[in-house]
Order: structure tokens, then C-alpha cells, then sequence
């Protein structure tokens, strides 16, 4: 089977990360997987939440939008209906749930980190680009915190990264863009550490419940997906002093 | 290892199913799994939402919400902050999908199916014993209407139960309550059907990542409770007329 | 006449007061006046509203919610309006100025009880219960921080409860049930104390006008009901230790 | 006893009513107890609520709000919080029924007439001059109508008026101002007819509970006070043409 | 050209002041101009924003507002969108600005002085009546504080005033009221000192796009009217003690 | 005098326009003055506002919105406060009659074009780039309508465009960046036609106030500015087809 765009089953998107992209964040970069863009910008702050205080601990946190545009038909923004959709949450929640699971929080007790992760553009696998991407700017957010003194070390020594798997046509189909996401049968979003662990599973059946065999080998596909995106977090920053 | 609650590692709590607890509810059950109680209500509504006119279709969904005193600790009414929370928004749409996942919406063309699941106490596992007590509702709402002429059979062939998992101490516990669930060190929510396939997996790492060997353990101890939970169901409402 | 029900006109609907029915609050019981069930929650909290600091006084206030499916037709939840509804508002403060006007406050300087009104099911006079029901829970409340020691007495001497009387065809009906609440002329609720003093009287003529002759026999069946309901809360309370 | 003010305890404050204080709308008054200043404009709208369709019938609502300083201390605007405060719905609802109670609404069928009342200056007794005053306005905007010919004749055969009475010292005392209300034992509000017939009473015991016998002479007083307050509304309008 | 109303084109409408129109404002008038009638009070706080602690000095701000009946039709209230308008805050910036512009602001440190500028009638020109009748409230409020011994002088050596100008039919119109300012082609507000210095200047094009003459020409007739309100706020404060 | 980022006073930033810089808006581009960066998308509906029906009319509007970490310090989004801030509401109003200035709406009727304009980076005058980023991708949206055979012509025959001038040390400084903003004395903000007519000029006193001939002398540099901005829009849509 060829997907619509020509790639293989089980291949992901071209990978872009341009690294510094914003010119205030302490770290920033855009990533870029196929026509997906996401704005990652990681702001340091010397204060933490309200009730984290007298634990000696730092946190990490972020936040998600997509801009109007980004998406094929333009999608009205949340703060003209007063509230941020379910949706919105939902990815905010994962995308820090993932980050937290990398690093040590009282490595950088008394610091919060926000990352931003803004949908330039839209064509599937957002959450998982904004995880993505946001390794990559909390790398370069505590590297810069290393710069100046802050820290003597970067606390973190897995690196997170997601992809989407799903099936369609009894193929299981890696990285799926837009239209794949809209016509697939099931859905599963898996977040993992460099070490292979699971950080993150979200599974949903989105036309036919699916069972155990075709998950373990969406598994196996989006373990592939997953080395790959690795590695090029990993030469992303490599050169980053 | 015992639990502190003297069951067994694989063991559910007890549960009870009482059917037509509400009065005026086209579909009632209160579903009690151990303390964890959740009044389940279907109203049928001769109306679907906009976006849905013209397809011949119906539509399932959801409401979650705790009473304020239904937790250890009192929580506030979501109403005085003005906007549901992330979290509610979450359950939500988690329980809506599992229910349109085994019912087929052509079938109820012209009719809303809405679920109340408002937890009346809180033990832990409120989001997987709405979705049981939800699809109990569900199945007597259907009832009521095939009881009235709307329908001639019930269109769903299918029950869908869902169970928590996590990982404590090395061991995997079925069913968390609430302390077990805040000490686990990850939490895996299962959606299946009676046919044994995943309408949603749900695993977060919470304190250490996990690996896949033990993703396959955790889902086998979770079918055994599935099942069982499909047979209280079963029970509750097999004498339904 | 006879009433729909088959009641007398001065005759209340059958109580049921179970005590205890929620786990966690330090004071709880169902309420039950016929069809109509409220659930209500007392909670103890050691710190008071800013504005009543420095005072050395405590406070009671209350909050009151129906289910959505408590009603005949579903009600929406009014988080989906984003604001609690007028009559909302208004039902709350009724229920705290009647707890209020039977406690010294200062005798629970520093502590506020929360008393949480749910309607899980609603047949008219849904008010009534909740000050009826509150009042026993605010007891139990007492009487658990007496036992642990937090208070050497219950600092209430005197009772509170609420009825609603209204003319129908020109008959004085005690206690009306929905269906008698939407068809009546007028409609008083009446607040007294064990000690046959009004705390709060409301009457509004919904269709006519009434005059002083029907406002005094309103008062006098209303009065009659109230001693029993009064009976009532003492028993559900008076093998509480 | 004599009032702060010099009043005798049985004496209204001096009434001044302006008429047609606004040049755009077709009812309007600025109705004047004393320090208590409201502004109550009636609007003609040639529709109807949503939910009134189709009944043949009209409808008269009131809205109610104050001047951020027409009070001693600066109240916040409640735009400020985003959302009418409790209060505001109460009063509301009161004027509301109000006037609703002496107009045949179906003599205005397929019109609604929206009565503001805003609160330029504030001494007590802000609901009942709100009512007194919209009486007044209301029926300036039907003999409006009348003039344009919409209606053949003013379609209310009654006038509204509401008076507060209260304890103080064992005294009691008609049309609290501020400081009276504000030490009252207890504070009853009566909106009586023309006919002396209630449409509405509410009191409210503030410090000590009041027993029956006191609820009589205060009705006795109220009832007295709106006397004069009929025929100052009375005179106000009698050379409306 | 005659105007409408049979002013001539460079003609303000009749101006009148009424100091200390509120009984409880520290600095009160209803500044009128024509039919369009604004009531400015101004409140003293003794507590300066968050934000501006520690530097001190004083803060002065203002909040706009028009009553439903203001205008010809009915307007909304901003409070049952649950926000105030856009409009609303450029008005309300304008005015705070306004005042900013002409008082020392370290003169009144630890005080914050809000001025409420609620429109009671509206003819067009609503936010220049404001800021004048801002001026003559804020001297006030500045004068009752001198009296008070709270400042030794009145720290503003200036007054502040706007007008607005429009072209219509090739005639530049001075005070534009309403019919004036629907139809103008453009219209400008000027608000500028008793010195002649600018403190804000806002044209805008609403028709046709203007020429620098056009503008030149504006802002001369604007300065001749600034110059005749300001002589009205002086006569109206002059025997202020 | 030299700027502090070496610019001549009278000399701009550099300006740089990347057309198509998204994939889905019918009109874009990334507008880039400095380090300011707006990327503007125009979006078209075949809907129009309900109040425009019947008027064989078209629209066009604009939103804008910051991302958080476009600013020095971060941001927090508005939809955390739930409602647009008053500083967007008048930008956005600034934009949208900026645009509807240079076309005539009815040769769109039955359309309406929505420019969002995000601010990616900013660096002062992100309301002015915003504008001329607007006219770009307000062009480029037209130019697709003709190109689609919406339209037979592009219905401007007129450029718009915006600069900010500002006094600084008695020297007018043109285009502002965010240093010189924040220590300007005034700021005025020129929107001009490539007609040199004024579609809006805002001029605010920001420390003191300024007089008429610092203002002709303000404007004239301004209109040297936009003379080059409207070159600079020429040659990015020049080669359009």
C-alpha cells in the first residue's frame, strides 16, 4: 500500500528543528515535521506555583494553541468563546505530564519552566510535534540556565519524544498526517523515553475497537518512529554550547 | 502482598448495580464499586446537536461532574470558577467516546442520549465505574425506548466496561482506590467490549516510566476484571423487561 | 378535596432522614420528603472568609446545586452557562441565613461549615428540604467536632425548618409537590425556629394577589407542618453520640 | 422614640417623582425617597422571549443595578467580575413579579417592556423605591403606547407599590434608610396592591428571630406607608395625558 | 450651512455643570452638554494598584459606562455578555490618560483616585463630555482633600478638556451629536490642556480618507471650542472653597 | 543623535515580506520589520456578519493576538483571564478600519475576509506591522478570488499602510522599536492611503504634552516613512499572478 503522499508505511515525515528561532525565549525552536509547525518556547521564571512552595522543588509546565489559520479551514480562537476547549487541555496535560517524566524537579527547585508550543501550522500529529519540539527547547532553556550559572548541570538524561500510529486499511500506518488522522480506524499516541520506556499510551478506537495483536504491533511501529525522532532531537542540539 | 484494604492483587472491589434509582431518568443505575459511588442518568432527547442535522444519525454523550463533598477533602463547585476543568472535560469525552463505540448512532437517527455521571462519593476509579454504571444507563434508556415504540431492538450487541490498573511496589493492583491510585508509580485505564477489544487504553507513567513487558501484564490483569465487570453488568440487567 | 396524591390538605409528605449517608463529611444525611431527595453535606474547614478576620467569630454558609436529571425534564448544568442561575443564588442564601439564625457564631470562632444542598431528585419544595436537611447535618457536624474535642458543646439550642403552603382552588395546601407548586395562586415559605419564631418568610402570589385573612391561615397550617418536621429532625438526631 | 433623621417611626421619607426624567425612553421617572435616587426607564420592544411564542401573550421585565458610587463606600461595577452578583438577581425578579402581578399580559400580546432601574444614589430602601418608582415609568410607556395608538387602553386597573419595614429597639420602624436598615433586628419588605392585596412579601430575620405577633403590626405599618406611596404615584401621573 | 439643530458649524451645544450632584463621591458633577448628560464621580481610595507599590506615587483611573436607556434605542448591559465592550476599555483608557496627563501623580502618593463616568443621557460626544466632567470631579476630589489637611495644595496646575470634530458635507462641524457624528466623513477627537498642548489627538476616517488641511483646519475649530469649555469648568469650580 | 540600535532618526527598520509564508490562508504572509514579526493570514468565508445581511455588502475584519513569548517577558495568554484585554479590542478595531478604509465592501458582498494577525516576535509597533502585513495578505486573498472567478477585478485601487513616530530628547524618532516606545514623550501612530489621505492618526501624550508644531513635524516624517513602507508592499505583491 502507498499512502496518499507517496511514503512508506511505516515512515515518518521529514524532520526540521531550527533551534533558536525565537530571539527572547530562553530556549526556542520551530519544528517542523512535514507541513506540521510548532513553535516551542521555553520561558524560565525564579518563582513556582503556589502550593509546589516549601517543597524544594522546581516544575515544568506547558501550554498549547493553535493559531487560527493553521488549519485548513480557520478555527475560531478559544478566547472568543471565554474558555480553552477540552481538547486544548487535554494536549497542555500530556505535553507536561511528558515533559516531567525526563526530568528531576528539584534540580531546579525554585525555577518554573513554561514551554509554549504554538501551532504555526497544522496537518496532523500536533501534540506529538509539540512534545517533540519542546525536549528540544527545555534542553536549550536548561542549557542556557548551565550558561549562567544557574545550574551546574543539565538535569535530565533521557530524552521524550511521541509519534502517532494508526491503522487503515488493516495497514498500520506510522506518523499520520491530516487526512490519515481523519479516515483512520484507530488511534494510539504513544510518548517514550530514549530508554524505551513508556511515558505515555493513549489508544482510541476511532471507527472499530481493535485488539491486543494489532496494538502490540503499533507498538513496534511507533518504537521505530520514535528512535528515529531521537536521534534527531539529539542532532539538534548536539552542537548547542 | 496485601493490599491495605485486605484484597487480593487481582481482585475487584465488590460491586452493586441498582437500576431505576432515579425516578423521572429514562435510564438510571447507581453504580457502586467499593466507595466508589456514581449516579448514572440517560435522558433521551427527540433533538441531535446542529452539526449532526442531515446525516440520519443519533448521538451518545456524556456529563462527569463530583459533588463537592463526594472526595476526602472538600473540592470546589466547578461553577465558582466559571469554566469546567481540564480534568472534567477529559472524563468526558472519554466516556462519551466509549459509549459510541458500541452502539451504532444510525440506529437512533433523530435522538440525543445524554449521560449524567455525577459521583455521589469518591474512592478512586470514578472515570472506569462511570463508564460501567453509563453503559447500564444506556442499556435501559434503549429499553425505555423499545418499550415505548421508538425502536424495535436495542442497537447495541456489544457491552463495554473499563478497569484501572497500576503499578505498585513492583506489583500490578487491579482496581485502584484512591490511596493506591495516588501512590501507584503509573496508572493504566482500560476501556474493552465483551468482544475483548480496546475501545481506549489509557497508560501514564506517574512516578517512573514503564516498560512494554509490564504495559502486557498490566492489560492482561485488566481483561480479567473487564470481564467480570461484563458480568455484574450482565446481571444487573438481564431481568429488564 | 383531595389532593392529586391523594393527601389531605394539611398533611406533609412521608420523611425519611438517613444520617451518615456520605463517608467522608463530617456531617451528612439524606433528606427525603416524599419524591423529593436532598443530599446534604456539611464540612468543616479551620479557616474563615477574609472579610471576618480579627472578629473571633466563625462561619456557616451553604451551596445548592440540582442534579440534571433530578428534574422531570433534564435541567442544564450550569457550568455550561459559566454562572450559577439567580434562583441559584438566591435558594443558597436563604438556606445560610436559616443555619445562621439558630448558631452563635462566635461559639466556632476560627472553623467555617460548608453545608452542600444536592438535589439528586426534585418534586417541588426542594428549598425546604435542603433547610430542613442541613439543619440536621449542620448538627452532626457539631456533634463531631464536640467529640473530638474541638467545641465542649453543641452551640445550638434551638431547631430550624421550612415548609412551603400555597392556595389552590381556594384551599390551603401544606408541602406542595411540583405539580401543585406550578398551579397555585400564591406561594409561601415559611422559616421558623422550634421555638415558633419566624426566621424567614417569602410569599409570592404567582397568579393573584392575597390577602391578609389567607396570608394568617397560610401561616397557621405552615406552622402546624413545621412542628413535625421539627419532630422529625429530632428523632433522625437524638441517638447520635 | 425619635429616628437619627427626626422622623416619627411611623413616617415615609419625603417622595419626589420627576416624570419623563429621560428624553429617550417611553416611560421614565426618577423616583426620589429621600436620599434614595433611582432612575426607572420602561422600554417598548416589538418583540417577545423565545419561550413565550406562540402564547398570545407579552411580557414586562425588570432589570436592576447601581452606580458604583451612589453608595457610601465605591461598590465595584459588577462587569468587574464578570457575572450579576446574587442580589442583583433577587431584586430583579422581585421588581419583576411585581409589576407582572397587575398587568393582564395578554393585553400587551407580541411587546415587551423592559423597566431599568438604575440607582443613582443609594440611602436603603433601593428595591422598594426601584418598584415604586417602575409602577410609575410602566405606566407612563402603556398610556405611550395608548397615544401611539398600539393599544386602546392602559391595560392595568391597580397600582404596585412596596414599603420596607423593620425592629429596631423594639420599635417599629417604616422605610428603613441606610443606617436603620443596617441595625435592624428584622427586615420585612411588603408590595402591595392598590386593592391592599399582597403580591409579595419577604422578611427576614437579620439578628433575632420575630414572632407572629410582630409580623401583624409590621403588615399593619407596611400597609400604612403604602397607602401614601399610592397616592403619591397617583398624583404623579394623574395630569399624564 | 445650518445644522440640525440650528447651531451654527463652529458652535458648542449649551454646557452646564452641576458640582456635588452626588451626596457621597469626595468630588462629584453631572456635566452636561446639550442632551447628551454624564455624571462624573470621583472616589478616593487609600490603597494604590499592586503593580505601583514601592515608587511612590498616587494613581488615577476612570471607568466608563452608559445606562440601557441612555441612548435612543435600548443598548444591552455589558454585564449580560459577561464582559465590558471593547469600546468601553478605548474610552476608559482615554479618559484615565486624559486625567494622568495633567496631575503629578507623586503629589498623591498611597491614593488612588477613580473616577466614574456613568453616561446618563446620550447625544453623541459621550467620552469628550467625560473627560470634562472627569477634570471638574477630579478638582474636586482634589479640593475636599486639601480641606481634609490629606494634601497641603491641589496638584494640578492645568485643566484638560476634548471636544470632537467632524467633516460633513464639506463643512467641518465643531461637537458633533449624534444624527452629527453617524453620518460625518470623518471625525477627530482632541484633547488638549488649558496651555494648548495636546494630550491626545484620534481621527478617524469613516467615509472618506481626510488631507493634512482638512486636519489642519480641524484641530483650529477643536482648540477654539477646548478653549470655551475650559472657561465652563473654571466658572463652575472657581467659588469651590 | 544616534539611536541606539544605530538608525538614523528618520530612517526605518528594515522591512522584509514573505508572501505564501502559510499553506492554507487564501491570503498571507510574514511581515517583518526588525526584529518585529506578524504573520498575517487572510481568510475568506462566504458568510457574512448577521447585522450585514440584506445590504448586498461585504466585510472585512481583523483579530490580533500576541503569543506569550513573543515579548521580552513572557505574556500570559488572554484566554487564562477569559477575555480579550482592552490594549487587542482597540488594535484589532485599528486594523479592521484600517483595511475597510481602501475597498469598497460591496464589490465583496456576500464575503467576508478575516485577517488574523499574530505577532510572533515583537519588538514595538506590532500594530502598525499588523496593518501593513494586513494590506499584503488582504491583496493576496483578492488576487485568489480573481483568480478562483469570485471576483472579475481586486476591489483596491489603494494601498494602506502605518508607521509610529514618537519624541525622544526633543528629536522625532521614526518607527519606534520597544526602548524607544517605553521612553518616548508621545507616541503617534500615522495611518495613511498610498494617496497620503489619513485613514487614522492617534497621537497620545505619554509623558507631556505636546504642541501643534511638534505634531506637523511628526506627521511629515511619518508620511516620509509610509511612502517607503507602501514601496515595500508594492514590490512583495508585484510579481503575484
Amino acid at each position: 500500500m502507498k499512502r496518499h503522499s507517496g511514503r512508506d508505511i511505516d515512515c515518518l515525515r521529514p524532520i526540521e528543528i531550527i533551534c533558536g528561532y525565537s530571539k527572547y525565549a530562553e530556549g526556542s525552536c520551530l519544528y517542523k515535521s512535514g507541513d506540521t509547525h510548532v513553535l516551542c518556547n521555553a520561558t524560565l521564571e525564579e518563582k513556582i506555583p503556589v502550593w509546589l512552595r516549601g517543597q524544594h522543588k522546581g516544575w515544568v509546565t506547558a501550554e498549547y494553541s493553535m493559531l487560527p489559520r493553521s488549519t485548513q479551514e480557520r478555527t475560531r480562537r478559544e478566547i472568543s468563546t471565554g474558555r480553552p476547549a477540552g481538547r486544548t487541555q487535554e494536549i497542555q496535560r500530556l505535553i507536561s505530564r511528558s515533559l516531567r517524566g525526563i526530568i528531576n524537579l528539584s534540580d531546579i527547585a525554585g525555577y518554573q519552566i513554561i514551554v509554549d508550543c504554538d501551532v504555526i501550522q497544522a496537518d496532523g500529529g500536533t501534540r506529538t510535534a509539540a512534545i517533540n519540539g519542546s525536549w528540544v527547547s527545555l534542553y536549550l532553556c536548561l542549557n542556557w540556565m548551565k550558561n549562567k550559572g544557574i545550574i551546574r548541570n543539565i538535569p535530565i538524561n533521557e530524552q521524550v519524544a511521541a509519534v502517532s500510529c494508526g491503522v487503515f486499511e488493516q495497514n498500520i500506518l506510522l506518523d499520520l498526517d491530516y487526512i490519515e488522522d481523519s479516515r483512520a480506524d484507530c488511534d494510539v499516541n504513544v510518548v517514550m523515553t530514549s530508554q524505551e520506556k513508556f511515558i505515555e499510551i493513549q489508544g482510541t478506537a476511532e471507527n472499530s475497537a481493535f485488539d491486543k495483536n494489532t496494538l502490540d504491533n503499533i507498538i513496534n511501529i511507533a518504537q521505530k518512529g520514535i528512535r528515529e525522532i531521537i536521534d534527531a532531537q539529539k542532532k539538534a542540539v548536539q552542537d548547542i554550547r
